[in-house]
């Protein structure tokens, strides 16, 4: 059985917080926005539709602690909350993961999607180190 | 217990399809993409994750029908598909809804989003009945 690895755009394009239920979950390395990627630790997946039933229950408890933590990022970041945009394309990385976005209405890219919108701005390292600090905390230890 | 309406915005951008086993189908009037919109059938939502354990479950099933419905649109559309895309943004309607859309590299968008991109395309009344009619055939009847 092939082995789940992280593609290595998506790993160089964000950092790692911790394992969730069903997924590993990381911070998209954009300042802009409070923003998480999901990765099913399961290897050669790329739709959503391919989840089991057992796989899918997983994955609504750790978007369920992705919205925590997105809120947390949105916190920490100083920004408002006013919707999530909870989303899987792959149309670039096909490798099956899901995007967990906090959004609000001054947000560089409001109301368009994220995806394509301007060019990234990388994290201060200060503040890096207090919202990458936040997240962690929100992952029960193993 | 407040009733569940579809907002003037959704409808007059979509057609409705039919009802799955929690969501209404509806199919956008974009005839560059085949793009379905599911609403869950609950009042008042807003976020993907206010859906309880049970109507999450009902979603995948959802999820299974929507992938091959917009599938054989594309089909029908002479279009091929790469992957499927499938978001709830809704930043510009709270209304809970979840878009399925059959993405390929030839397609007006690749590989960006397609929210906010472009103008849509009517469909051509023949294709429109063409589209619809493949789509109705695909779900059950009550």
């Amino acid at each position: 059985m092939a082995e789940f690895t992280v593609d290595p755009r998506i790993e160089a394009a964000s950092v790692w917080i911790g394992e969730l239920s069903l997924c590993q979950v990381r911070l998209q390395k954009d300042a802009r926005f409070p923003w998480l990627v999901l990765l099913p630790r399961r290897a050669g997946l790329t739709e959503l539709t391919e989840l089991s039933e057992a796989e899918h229950a997983e994955l609504r408890r750790d978007l369920h602690v992705a919205e925590q933590m997105a809120r947390r990022a949105a916190e920490v970041m100083g920004q408002p909350v006013t919707k999530l945009n909870i989303a899987n394309l792959g149309n670039i990385v096909a490798q099956l993961h899901i995007h967990v976005i906090a959004r609000h209405p001054q947000d560089a890219a409001w109301p368009g999607p994220v995806w394509g919108h301007g060019t990234p701005e990388a994290f201060a390292s200060a503040q890096k180190t207090e919202v990458v600090g936040a997240l962690k905390s929100l992952i029960a230890p193993a």
